[in-house]
């Protein structure tokens, strides 16, 4: 069956703001190193106030997955709500840039306007993200186009949007609007915040689910038992699942059996930011290009040892050719 | 004579847009790799939406050198003409987390929007760089704040101002002030097309200048002559001088001498925008520090091979350390 676009992602839109800092900054401003925590618009511009000398760049979490995807020569589009600000177009301009449909309607910036996320870098590499999600927690069922969704081999969702309850309605008509048009559904765990928060929910909604993406933290988290038996517990519910492990590479998950793939190498990690993004660009594109489960994870690798040796969660060389490198 | 300022600059408050460009894409703009042209809002606007996803930072070449002198541990001062608008609000911001003074009164938006400078990066490394000058280039007499260039040791003066009437006039203004209070004025070249444009307005200001900072093709320009009859008619003109010749290192300029100053071995080149804006913040924080002309060009350069090496104009890693483990 064939079709315009290989993937749809739905993702909250998001606008990245890079600023160097300290640890005496990180405890400070009361930030946890590492973590990700969500602020209203108040908070985020008063942390931005004291933040360092920033980059700007569009980010995303899906929205950086589908970056990947049009990387290397997948079609893609995207949905996704910002405001009618600055920002806004700012991030419709970088992600049509890069050949993605987005015609998602922007937001009156009254409002509300554009999230973004902070992120501080300490010298050690280490990112803390805040993030005010503004218009983009907004995305409601109106926001997803039908046409596009049965036009697209694959809708993949990111697990983020559980935060809000009319995503999770536009996530619900989304897959729904796959399945009547045979086509697949994915989503992604995004973080444990999320599957702490959202369990029951998430454990019903898998039943729509056709391709899971999660790390081993989230993975375990949403079943509450160990790595195998979690593994064990998703083929029952799955058709395929990309779980990444690190440094340690990922398993490939179908109905018949979990494969552990190897990580590609990388001389030196500069930044990790965006690697389970692009790990599930490269799975996506293989999935929806016939390749194996076990091409499709080492797809994911070597697109997630792309973007962690470089600053910015999106690819700055052609997947395309990397892939092609590695005969896939 | 002690101040709050080590440096106070004036040069065009821009925002830089840096986006991947493919030859192609060069020749279908009408853009000559390597060149800087100005334009206006349209065509800015016309081609910020063919260009690729982009990464937004501050730039402005007398920023930049401001920025390297935070860096060094230097105390500055900018003045500068953004728009109230976001680029601008982004711009002050950002000068001011690096603990740089910056008072200028933003211009209502209806009168212009902040200037930017599109940066096309092509996969060999070069910048192509097309110019919309908006609200910096609006810079008039009443932006130069007396007190600060009198409490500033050095008023530095970026000359691609040169190119606004009303900015030669507050270039003239903050000579004239900073001498009254004793002060030494400095000024760079900026651009070849800058003194074809401007020479005998160049030549005639040259009376205020105490400090001048050119390259080599700048200075020959100026003097329509040879390197070396330049640099000896220059010796008469000036108190000090910083030369740069690329990979050749500077001459350091004074009435008494001419001398060659190797530059510092740099790896890899990555990028060489910056690399003047950064000679000239080494040379000045080591001017207002005492230290001897010689040793001036040799912070220059320290502070030109941190900023070729990695992407931005700005320094990513602390001036001050590199300096000190260079013993200066």
């Amino acid at each position: 069956m064939t079709s315009q676009y290989d993937v749809a992602g739905i993702g909250n839109a998001l606008v990245d703001i890079i600023a160097p800092a300290d640890e005496a900054f990180l405890a400070q401003e009361g930030l946890e190193k590492g973590s990700m925590v969500l602020v209203d618009e108040a908070r985020a511009e008063a942390l931005y106030e004291r933040m360092g000398p920033r980059v700007q760049a569009s980010g995303g979490s899906a929205a950086n997955t589908m970056a990947g995807l049009a990387s290397l020569g997948g079609r893609g589009a995207y949905m996704g709500k910002v405001a009618d600000d600055d920002l806004g177009g700012a991030f419709a301009h970088d992600i049509r840039a890069i050949g993605v449909r987005f015609e998602s309607l922007p937001l009156e910036r009254t409002r509300a306007a554009t999230g973004r996320c902070m992120i501080n870098v300490t010298p050690d590499g280490h990112r803390t993200m805040t993030t005010f999600l503004g218009a983009s927690n907004l995305l409601g069922p109106d926001d997803v186009d039908p046409a596009v969704v049965a036009d697209s081999a694959l809708v993949f969702l990111e697990g983020y949007l559980f935060n809000s309850d009319t995503a999770r309605e536009a996530f619900r008509k989304a897959a729904g609007l796959a399945h009547q048009a045979g086509r697949e559904v994915a989503l992604t765990l995004s973080d444990t915040f999320v599957v702490e928060g959202h369990r029951a929910e998430l454990l019903s909604f898998l039943g729509e689910v056709d391709v899971l993406f999660a790390n081993e933290a989230e993975l375990c988290a949403l079943f509450e038992c160990d790595f195998d038996a979690a593994v064990e517990r998703l083929r029952t519910q799955v058709r395929a699942a990309g779980i990444t492990r690190g440094a340690n590479g990922s398993v490939a998950v179908t109905a018949g059996e979990a494969e552990a793939v190897a990580a590609e190498p990388v001389t030196r990690v500069i930044d990790t930011t965006g690697a389970g993004d692009q790990y599930a660009a490269g799975f996506l594109y293989g999935r929806t290009h016939g390749q194996a489960p076990r091409d499709c994870a080492r797809l994911g690798h070597i697109a997630a040892a792309e973007v962690i040796a470089h600053y910015g969660p999106r690819p700055e060389t052609s997947l395309a050719e990397l892939a092609r490198a590695a005969g896939l």
